[in-house]
């Protein structure tokens, strides 16, 4: 069975001087989209999730460096890369984890370098915007293919979080893997996470598989032990917000509780990811900031309290997976099985200049 | 430092034949009790949650037996037992996974098999229905001691569900010993998973920690394994809807991939229940019917749909931890360590007859 792919989603549109972001907050209830001229306004959107995913994440940033560039030259005075620069920051403060963000920004940063006015800026920074766009969805695809290959037919597969085209800036990391692994007929039937406490497996992932008539079941997360003694599920797909040197693997909380069960119950464990999620520059997973976000997400649900009022909340936003227990990291330009330092380095030295 | 017990709530009352639940659906937004003189409309609200915890739906049932023998001698028609043994059997299908239902119901039929008139079962059964109620709470109290004199001082534990006041005739198992721990000032603070898809966490465990003034803090199921990987707890304390003869242990959903990832973290694990919970008649956990309950409570938060229109569910009620996971299984009538049948055997030997 080969089907075409599934895949008719995308969350960021940048079109005659303006960013539209699918505003995640209110899916699945509706798919509407939000307009940014102003950086400031862009880095507020990715501080209160209106967008998340690490890649996408690092996407819209690297647009909201294009509007910086449109305000640097209206504006007319003052330097106009000192201006950027200030709106780089605030991009860069809106979410700690996800190391797309400042590699996003880095990459921007090195095409303003080379920019000498603000005309010229708001070109380059538009191009290599929109490039970083287009390269994201080829390599998911890439990415998807290598993935699924990895998957013997005929069982299930569980994923964590939303790691799809919302996710990304189109088809997604390991649901993109899913998806083509679905198209190849290799997957019966995907279980995803509900995801507390934010839902993005109830209220993103699911969209995305309803819209792409793939068919899901959603769990608990308490539920995933059950599950993956069960026998059902082979692989647990997840993606990744920043990966150590060492292959240790930051994600969504809860993602390295799912590696244990699955270690557990012998069923594999596999990270897609583009390789900007890795940092070679962070040693190992200790050394990988965690947020921490706030209370409020665990004691309220859509805004109503539900815990007794003078109860506290723990809300650490990631976790950390240790690479022992990771089967296989999936990249765009490769898949390394049982990752460590060296497979990893090996990985790096591989990769095209 | 002995604090005087924290135990201030009740949620089963009888009074001038009326049976007042506190509904713990409207908590913690409203601490209302409702009022049943219909063994039916008991049945129904251990069916629709009004009470949960196995012990409460046992002592519960036993009150819908004095309500149904109260109907049959006011029906003066027909066989009063046999009006009694429809309504049992109604009690009986309320919810299919907690051996304490039919613990409670077995014993009410042996004190109706001694009752030869519609007269005598009102008076007998009352008397034994609050007689289960009274020594529910004493065995909490005993099974508190004994639990909190396992736990070293110093750090603090987590639990799961709800297993206090309002899941058993008061004071609680896993949150009773909690309670006392706390009292003899042997636990800092009470991590409570917020226990998807009901909140039992967020809603029923919060409320009453934070009405007898223990500080506690929520987590997702999601954030266990980071909580654990801290070396914050020393013990994760839950109950038990029943418990086979070889010490496998059903519990709420996620009890068993908690015992994974507290064994992977080296923190210690018990289970705390009455010796009503361990049923010797069934041989191991394989044997435990497993309640699945609507898609809807996953699909839906509060009555609004939360997923994508189109995704399904999975979502079974509870799960089975193998004896092997668990440190200590604490009953009324001792602690048993490492539980396996020897030792269960052991228990059930020594038991007052």
């Amino acid at each position: 069975m080969n089907l075409p792919l599934p895949d008719t989603i995308r969350p960021i549109r940048f079109r005659d001087g303006t960013l539209y972001l699918l505003d995640q907050r209110r899916l699945p209830v509706e798919a509407r989209e939000n307009a940014y001229t102003d950086p400031q306004a862009v880095a507020a959107a990715i501080r209160d999730m209106v967008v998340r995913g690490a890649p996408a994440i690092g996407i819209t940033a690297a647009f909201g460096v294009v509007l910086a560039c449109a305000a640097a030259r209206r504006q007319q005075e003052g330097s106009w890369r000192a201006q950027v620069d200030v709106a780089m920051a605030e991009l860069a403060a809106s979410r700690p984890t996800a190391v797309n963000l400042f590699w996003a920004l880095d990459r921007m940063r090195r095409i303003l370098d080379a920019c000498a006015s603000a005309d010229q800026a708001c070109a380059a920074s538009l191009a290599a915007a929109q490039a970083m766009l287009d390269e994201d969805i080829a390599a998911n695809r890439r990415m998807g293919a290598l993935g699924a290959a990895l998957i013997a037919p005929g069982r299930a597969v569980l994923t964590h979080c939303n790691t799809g085209s919302l996710a990304t800036g189109g088809f997604g990391t390991a649901l993109g893997v899913i998806r083509s692994a679905w198209a190849g007929g290799r997957v019966t039937e995907v279980f995803a996470d509900e995801t507390r406490p934010w839902l993005q497996g109830a209220r993103l992932t699911a969209w995305e598989l309803v819209q792409d008539k793939i068919p899901v079941r959603l769990l608990c997360e308490g539920a995933a032990a059950s599950l993956l003694r069960s026998g059902e599920v082979g692989w647990v797909i997840v993606g990744a917000d920043r990966i150590a040197a060492n292959g240790d693997t930051a994600n969504k909380i809860g993602t390295y509780g799912l590696a244990i069960l699955a270690r557990e119950h012998g069923v594999d464990f596999m990270v897609a990811a583009p390789v900007s999620t890795i940092d070679f520059a962070t040693d190992d997973g200790a050394a990988i900031p965690i947020e921490t976000r706030p209370e409020s997400e665990v004691l309220e649900l859509a805004g109503q309290p539900v815990a007794a009022r003078g109860a506290r909340a723990w809300n650490p936003a990631f976790d950390v997976t240790p690479a022992g227990l990771i089967t296989a990291i999936v990249t765009e330009h490769g898949v390394v099985r049982h990752p460590d330092r060296e497979s990893l380095t090996a990985l790096r030295r591989a990769l095209p200049r």
